[in-house]
């Protein structure tokens, strides 16, 4: 089969493979209709995650269809329509139990795409198949349908759970990339007061205020007073960091009242600043979080109800599964192609669309 | 009257003043039976707590009787045996009506021997009586009440409920002085399996044990091994960070396990790194917090019922109120007199334990 292989840092290629197969009895192997990348696949494409080893194929979410499961596997079987979610888990350990499938510490949690071969590709192995895949709902489009393996989750669980957002609250969303916007959309089903989304790329700002955004300003354009403006100089009751780098957090922890939260959800790859000095008397409450996906059930009965935004709203590119580099380079320069979210495979009647979004 | 008056960084002095007078219909006047001093009061002294004008009187903790009261005072009277808390409270602005005392926007907060005049005083007006002092049953002495004007509250409310520890924890609390002996304390109330005292003392892990630490270990021997070792290699479930520099607090985010809580205590006067390549990952939640105080009224009733550490665990130096500088130097010099809690005033009969204390 053809993949999308990681080379080590800034090499990845579309090439051939050997076809994955059942290695365990909990395995499912998956026929890759849809998939996307994300921004940590960048990440790694830069060399900012080194665990992951050279011949590894790149990707953590799609949909696809199941091709063959191992013996053990009991809740999906051959010809069943499933998302292939960026957490596998066990089910078994400790921190299953705890429903935290993120830290499975017995060959789960981000393993694909990471320390196994990953999505990007026309098969994938998915282990522990009974929790790792979601069984689909034919009102689930394929392109809707993989916001859930990853974006929308950890959106809600890692930014709008994590920062306890509550009916009335102020919400500051630093960073509208697909995860911020994803926030957005999930802050949302709270009914807060309002929502501010920051960020450099007026873009992204307009996406934000499309899906929700009560008011959207520019990273350099004082969004902490603009903050204080709205909340009588006491600051933001929720803070959720989308970007992963140490000015955003920092900025979140500047912008939050006294008692508020600070929901960080964007993958770091340096320390940031916590000026304890200020914050030990303010009451303030930090959380980091690996996306666990035990929402993922609830996310899919809701996208099929209608109550999240459709991948229109997300989606800016789309692409054969084959076009994986083509895609690749369009979503590295975001800045200047506006891509949000690509997608690559998918349902064919969206070629024209794809074409157009392209072109603009 | 006489009082410890604050004169400037490094200058403080027990000398004349004017007798404090209610000033406003919902004060109380006390006068002082016994009073303590906080390590914060030494961070003043330092010139570190840079709002603390000249000429203010220090203390924030008290046990006495009040002697006069406004007119719009409901709940005590001339004669009553009173704590003074730490934290005052309108009862009726945003923050104090979701409990958050410690946040009081309306003259609140903590305001004795910070903003307006405290404790160390033979007389002490108290804003807002009826919320800020508390009638004291007889069945508390006054040293063993003096404990709850501020160390058992944020020991119990900063550490221990903000920290979420649960019956089976592993906890460490890092810093031994007297908040993090009252930590260990209120931390058995919930039956962890075992806590883990880190200090640079030998002296301090001592008085940990005979608190109630399973396990005691320098700050300088490698405690995080132990921690490991301990804990299958996961780390605590939370650790409490009870002295107030970047070093502890970074060890406490180093000890956590994924999913664990960080609970900081500690008055801070320099920014720590937070290191979100390692964390973002890990499921963490850190709490900073000032003490509202909510906890006092149910700390009193343990107290009285013998569920708390008595003061003799914790006051290992007496004196009295006139010999304030005296008592500050004893403090200040912990390293060398071992001193943990000191009490000026208080019970007559203790004077022999003191001079015990002292010569030891």
């Amino acid at each position: 089969m053809k993949a999308m292989v990681f080379q080590g840092p800034g090499r990845a290629s579309w090439q051939d493979v050997p076809d994955p197969g059942v290695k365990d009895p909990a395995d499912a192997v998956v026929r890759v209709g849809a998939v996307t990348i994300c921004g940590t696949d960048l990440h790694i494409l830069k060399g900012d995650v080194p665990e992951v080893s050279a011949g590894t194929v790149l990707g953590h979410e799609a949909v696809g269809e199941v091709v063959d499961v191992g013996s053990d596997v009991r809740t999906v079987r051959p010809g069943d329509r499933v998302l292939v979610s960026c957490i596998c888990s066990c089910g078994r350990c400790r921190f299953c139990r705890e429903g935290r499938y993120g830290q499975c510490r017995a060959g789960g949690g981000w393993v694909l795409g990471h320390l196994i071969d990953g999505t990007q590709a026309e098969y994938v192995r998915v282990p522990f198949a009974d929790l790792s895949v979601h069984p689909l709902p034919s009102a689930v489009p394929d392109e809707d349908a993989v916001l859930l393996a990853d974006i929308f989750p950890t959106a809600y669980e890692v930014g709008v759970l994590n920062g306890q957002i509550r009916p009335g609250d102020t919400v500051v969303v630093v960073g509208t990339g697909p995860i911020g916007l994803a926030t957005i959309a999930a802050a949302r089903l709270y009914t807060p007061a309002r929502i501010i989304a920051v960020d450099l790329a007026q873009t992204r700002l307009e996406a934000a205020r499309g899906m929700g955004a009560d008011a959207v300003v520019g990273a350099n354009d004082a969004p902490e007073a603009l903050v204080r403006d709205l909340t009588d100089g006491l600051g933001a009751d929720v803070a959720v960091e989308a970007v992963g780098v140490p000015e955003s957090f920092e900025a979140c922890t500047r912008m939050v009242r006294p008692g508020g939260r600070v929901a960080n959800v964007g993958v770091h790859g340096k320390p940031a600043a916590l000026h304890l000095e200020d914050l030990w008397v303010k009451d303030v409450t930090i959380t980091t979080g690996l996306v666990d996906t035990y929402s993922t059930p609830l996310l899919l009965r809701m996208m099929a109800a209608g109550s999240l935004p459709a991948a229109a709203a997300l989606v800016t590119h789309r692409f054969d599964l084959g076009e994986m580099e083509e895609a690749y380079d369009v979503f590295s320069r975001a800045d200047r192609t506006g891509a949000l979210k690509v997608v690559l495979g998918g349902a064919r009647d969206d070629r024209l669309e794809r074409a157009v979004a392209q072109d603009s």
